[in-house]
């Protein structure tokens, strides 16, 4: 697939950072930014996000090759509803959001025939928003990870596959099902406990805090609605990981009101060793010599 | 108080990087480390941690104007008990422990009289370990805690706050029951809850882990004994604290199972005002203009 026009659907932080890369990886490509906000749209023509800025669904996909949902993933419903009219022919559609089963759902459901649906998650990003901090090379070297179905056109997984390669991105491919439950451990708990950890503080406890802590709940950092969004569109795999959560932490508690120390060091050094190990791979994956 | 002689006992990342900081920003002062590893503490003259290393704890002190315990929080008991005979009357001990009621407790009832313990929590510090990594700027700029009582003297207050203000750190006094009570929450919970985090990670999860996870998951690269002689220490207060984060999570399931989405992002846009206003707050720390 030749990509000459990407329409995106949300020109923040992501879309933005789409639209930049698009244009420093691809030749003459258009790309068409769709927004509520006319100011945000501006600001993505004067950044040099997109080269054209569109108020309208249908208007936007229009002659689009690939048209991205860059949106809150509570909006994808609607987009894709409204986009129906305005898609072409073997145009192909994805999406950027944290959650899988849904979009996909509704993009299988509603899309017409001919029109062909893969969803991605490129996993890079920020706790910041908006256009104004969207760079070219927020997807180099990060993971994107496509959801096809058995429903996918395998034209189209290739032609998405090969347009997030193009922004350095590495690819790998799960089911929406598997994509929603790995995530909801290793992202979606981890920001519910982060904001959990940062309300709980009192007052005086949090004029102390270090780095540690300032680390740990960095991620607590982001858009309220738009973390809502995600944890309530993946709730009962969100669910099952609180519930899991809390059976390590009756572990400690036993661990702490018990008197085996020695148990304890193991439970904790096993954790850091994990970590260690984690670490590990990802120094291998920017260096793999 | 001149001092003249500084007795680390237990020369790892934060003894070395006692001893190098000391050693950089005090004249004519003599630095003595105590260790029960011979390995270490030939480490700690090699990197000028320390100039003179001593296996013995009683003859380590022996001359010492201001000692420090720098070993995990589990042994402070035992070096107490064996300090006693080498101390000169008026030495001044302190710790960088990070509880304070138990070796308040336990040096106040053991020093002979005319000894002074003052307990410091200095912030600083690493999930490294050992003296390769101490460094003498580990200390500038971040937060002492010393926790004097109402038998502490006035004078070794002074001098132990000198002490920690010399080597760049601002210093804060609280009571030892304040100081547990409040790091429980910033900094004893986030650790074991980071530590659960990694745990319950199937292979499959932890392989897609990002930036996000890496940094909230950061301080349970710890050491095991040193992480489990802290909670263990301070476990009525961490306990209470595992309690705090239930009752959250609690809230947050309750929120994921009902229909109040705007609940929800305001739950976590809660959070993340909080957490911006704390970031406000040490950028103001380190740049107070």
């Amino acid at each position: 697939m030749v990509i000459r026009q990407i329409s995106i659907l949300g020109v923040g932080l992501l879309g933005g950072s789409i639209g930049l890369a698009a244009k420093s990886a691809l030749s003459d490509v258009e790309i068409v930014g769709y927004g509520h906000r006319k100011s945000t749209l501006e600001r993505g023509i004067e950044v040099g996000a997109i080269d054209r800025a569109v108020m309208g669904v249908t208007e936007a996909v229009e002659g689009a090759d690939l048209v991205i949902l860059c949106t809150p993933v509570g909006i994808f419903e609607r987009l894709i509803g409204e986009m129906r009219g305005g898609l072409k022919a073997g145009a192909v559609v994805s999406d950027v959001g944290s959650t899988k089963r849904s979009v996909v759902k509704v993009a299988e459901e509603r899309l017409a025939a001919g029109v062909h649906f893969v969803g991605s998650h490129p996993m890079a990003g920020s706790e910041k928003r908006g256009v104004e901090f969207a760079r070219a090379d927020l997807f180099a070297g990060a993971t994107c990870i496509l959801t096809p179905t058995g429903r996918t056109d395998a034209g189209a997984i290739g032609a998405v596959e090969g347009f997030w390669k193009s922004l350095g991105m590495r690819c790998t491919r799960l089911s929406p099902e598997e994509h929603d439950r790995l995530l909801a451990e290793v992202s979606h708990l981890p920001h519910a406990v982060a904001a959990a950890l940062v309300s709980l503080q009192s007052e005086g406890a949090l004029s102390l805090a270090g780095k540690g802590f300032l680390d740990a709940t960095r991620i607590a950092g982001g858009d309220g609605g738009l973390w809502r969004d995600i944890l309530m569109d993946n709730k009962d795999n969100v669910l099952a990981s609180i519930g899991v959560l809390k059976e390590r932490l009756g572990e400690l508690e036993k661990l702490l009101k018990g008197t085996e120390r020695e148990e304890l060091a193991k439970w904790l050094d096993g954790a850091a060793a994990r970590r260690a190990k984690l670490v590990e791979l990802k120094l291998r994956e920017i260096n793999p010599d």
